[in-house]
């Protein structure tokens, strides 16, 4: 660590759940993270699950984004669908508004957007998809940040459209030396060792660069690191990062800008 | 008619498909109304249609409306459904959102809101449910102008929140001396002969007053006159009442401020 | 306990998921109950999850039961909502020939009906609704077996079709004098104290009655106990009510014929 | 036309619309073909709106079929999506099932399956697709006929599980010489000149064989002409087919044997 004040956002993906059903422990992550990526209703979240969100949110200090996918509550924004780029535009645009009402009900302001799954898959690595998604974004509200994944098409897109953008690296995901995810299928692909989690989450933000399955950097800049909400000791992984990050004296701050 | 000159909207619900689905003749329709109320996706519409319907009806220089109602694809929001106070208030705040997200994306701003079907229909009689409809539009947009069924707790509550109120009354349906619309099942209940149609509606606009079966005047006030446009002849029924209104000097104009 | 063996089914629902989320703790309810009463896709479950269920609860030998509800995944089928007689005969049997459908692909049989939230709540106090549903389970399979509601109109409608009827108590539920489980709301209306609960589940097998909040014995024979799956204790709950029926030499069987 | 009696059959799509929404004139349709193909429910179609049709098709002795597709409303089945092998079984399972089960309760038999749309078009090149699907319906019925498109992977999967297969040609489409529906987007890929809809009909009967652009034959055999139902003249260019076949002594017969 340098004599410089490292700062680092912490955000997870937060109101998974759907009518009756619950995904993740929200109350639990958010009070860890400092910013709270949350379901619009498509691959998961209602309207009520979001008011509630964003009212936790809120009241724990935590800052609020929109989470959009696909239509697929089925197969929870991870099943690959075929949309065309003006659909992907609407899709996005009606979600993100969808997620401002509701952030209004709740005396809330949304700050951010970070795109879920199958289709934030698929802008990783197809341009245009990814700049429909930002030119969406952009038609909504210009005062929304982007939180890309570092380093893809996401990023590039949301940047050349003159967006805030902030970079996430992902606490549990290997990454190939192309500075891509490693496939969920591929072995090590996900980490489960939490203290060795925590370890390369310091790292990563203290290199500013992602530390691919060789060791390799690759040096992207590092604004924000995603934690899942979604398995059984999410909570203890979180906490681990957050505990490791700040034993080493990185502040842990939202990456977005308060709005009023 | 009196030497003032009158003016009113004509309005008619928008964008009521869903998928490869259509209901109604959208462009015959926005050729002759003022005020398109636009389905948001839950009763009916979704993000292409929406999308397709406000730049239709942006090119032809009709005001747009949202037009939220139950999410109920399957019952066209028609079927009486059980939601707490709460829920519908973030029924209401999400579906606006999402209209509002729309519209940005489509370049046009909306303008107002108007309730849908079994959710109207219960807020017309149900303060409380009226009220929790209007908090929610005030807390996502307080400059939205609110489209109430004339004479009804809708328009009430809209008023006692603050919001800028349109009164409208039904050029085809029949009223009870009540002031409430008769209800379907009721022999006259859906008037059909287009002339008469036509009649009445410059009849109730020149006298500011619900007409009712037994032909008494309740002095409500019209805004607007609102025709379906989910029946075969919709086209002909409302280019009539148009040409009604405009040969006895009436203008037709949107109600709603425009905005930039 | 008389000489006479006692036998008993007990039943909870399952496959309640639907996508990646999940209710309750199926594996361990399957190796406690005799009975399944597994959601059609409409309330809850979708095809991959009943498909699941099924397997499982043929190699553990548990009976299967369809346990159709409303189409109302966002209220876990326990919203009311206002459908025709005509519509309920149409949900039900579609809902029953899905299920037979995954039951024949898993190479299992499906065994009886017991209707699910809302629209059996319904069903027990209208006797046209009960009725309705009797009409549909008979036409689509007249060799299904029917899990009433004891003292019901669902027991009655289905006797009067002369369908196979089983009758069914709540282990967790107070009863009112009248023979109605007592509302949710109503204080001690839900029973949390395990070893009561498995008391009074003897109890009423060995009086085959009902036995009310008054200690009212109400006669109305009791061939299954229903055990809840969905709240945290379940399968501890489910475990002692089965122990201690069988350490009073109670049998547990399904009620059901089977079927090859 | 040779002294022997020729017989085919002429199918469409049927009860394809969803709540308040239809597409086609099902009632002219049903006027003019032997056998209907039913959606079932997940890209279209409803629990009333499929009882509704089988009453049609029963008092008109149409054959009725179930027409399954992918759980799609919003795209009708035509959006190409991601499932596997195994829960594209328990899509065709369900939906056959619940196809029979409203059958039972309309007093109707399910005589065969037709699959709809993209999981077709799949299914018609992906050999393992076809398997999977021809897997299914012979779980759910092994007496289930198979309306296959004809020289497909379809047919041949039927065939290899013993299914009884009838194979399609299709009326207003223009064919590849590999056999293949020419792409919708390829000029004349879609033809509209109902005479010569009509002549080309009778000479693929007459043949037995599919007659490509370039005027080749592939003698697949034809057990059935598909007439779509869904746009403006479907029922002129159906019963120009149908005219044009039995002023050639074509005698038209579902396919299907009779059930009971």
């Amino acid at each position: 660590m340098t004599a410089v004040e490292l700062s680092v956002d912490l955000n997870c993906d937060c109101g998974e759940g759907f009518g009756a059903y619950a995904i993740g422990d929200d109350a639990a992550m958010l009070d860890i993270v400092t910013s709270a990526s949350v379901a619009c209703g498509f691959h998961a979240g209602d309207p009520y699950i979001m008011a509630a969100t964003f009212e936790a949110a809120k009241a724990k200090g935590v800052a609020i984004g929109a989470h959009p996918g696909y239509p697929d509550l089925s197969g929870f924004g991870r099943r690959a669908q075929q949309f065309s780029l003006g659909e992907i535009e609407k899709l996005i645009a009606y979600q993100i508004g969808a997620t401002q009402g509701i952030a209004a009900l709740a005396g809330c302001h949304l700050c951010y957007v970070k795109i879920h799954g199958a289709l934030s898959h698929l802008a990783t690595t197809d341009r245009d998809v990814a700049q429909a998604i930002v030119r969406a974004v952009k038609s909504v509200d210009v005062r929304l940040e982007f939180l890309a994944i570092a380093g893809t098409h996401l990023e590039t897109a949301a940047r050349a459209e003159g967006l805030s953008v902030a970079r996430e690296v992902y606490a549990d995901r290997a990454y190939t030396d192309a500075g891509l995810l490693a496939p969920r299928s591929a072995p090590g692909a996900v980490l489960h060792d939490i203290e060795a989690i925590a370890d390369r989450a310091l790292a990563m933000v203290a290199a500013g660069a992602i530390i691919t399955q060789s060791g390799k950097r690759i040096e992207v800049g590092v604004d924000s690191i995603c934690v899942h909400g979604d398995h059984p000791n999410a909570a203890a992984m979180a906490g681990a990062v957050r505990a490791r990050l700040e034993a080493a004296g990185v502040k842990l701050a939202p990456f977005a800008r308060p709005r009023t």
